[in-house]
């Protein structure tokens, strides 16, 4: 069993249209949570764990992150894939795919 | 302070098409929750609570319920939003937009 | 065949956390387009329509309507329902449901 | 001005809980749009586009190609970043947010 998210998170109250400093709070935050694999993409933090919990875990960190960062409004998605008939890497996933394209 | 959220749950390993057996139960489970406000919509469930703790174990009964109705693997899109500087019900948000809408 | 789908949009760039604004005007933009029924709801706006295409030039009017409304960014979540094996109301969808809900 | 979103399909109607076969033929038909950067992750396609039309006609594609290898049913989530005020790449946000990180 193994559950992959992504979480993006959009903090609001800001006077300007940058987000990096509660985008980086977000993972800063979600990388310290153990037995957590995490990848930072251009969309949001994609996270691996064993368990539903730890990715409940971290959307709360991201959450708590960001207003401690100064949000005073945090909108987040999170989607979330939790697979109970195979053990799944966030790379297996992609090379299952990539082999399936067309040569 | 006020915390909204829509969950939104994908049953996968049916031979059909069809969700609404999954998604009735997942909309049981988050309906037991203590306070939490639910409304079930074509898109989602979307839930109100005063804290993000409360919108995480509606997540977690989301899934749960799915997964005890048979589902092999549930992949769900949970958007939240978590205000600190106003408390608003569902309703008032809708409200709150008809306001402005042109006349 | 019918198309369901849900779209929240944040406009960025405001200095509060209030969204009222932008999206009264991207439910208005989105409202005049033909051949797509709306309903308003808390977490964004539900359309429903006869093919994908329509639901994208929704998405496109939202993204629109919030620029013009002020917002510098725009980032939007938007969740698709694509059915070719049946043609279903957004009502249909939740009474279908609420039939299979535990009584 | 650049417009970043990321595409995420699951397509039902298959006896199992595989997608990597939809999802392969998703990001083959998005890669084939002309003037659109694309980047498979494990929780979806990622693109870079100069205008939202070109992100618009991926999402299409992506559903285009699940319908046509079989799916009867597909739910995409789809999360789009328009920037009117910079022009970025999907690394240099990463890079951006990888700059704020705590050392």
């Amino acid at each position: 069993m193994t559950v992959h998210a992504e979480i993006s998170i959009v903090p609001l109250g800001r006077h300007d249209t940058s987000m990096s400093k509660e985008v980086a709070a977000a993972f800063d935050a979600i990388h310290k949570i153990k037995n957590l694999k995490t990848k930072l993409t251009a969309l949001g933090t994609q996270v691996e764990a064993k368990n539903l919990d730890s990715v409940l875990q971290a959307v709360e960190a991201a959450h708590e992150a960001a207003k401690s960062a100064g949000a005073k409004r945090v909108i987040s998605t999170v989607r979330i894939d939790e697979r109970l008939d195979k053990a799944q890497t966030l790379q297996d996933k992609v090379k299952s795919v990539k082999r399936k394209l067309k040569k």
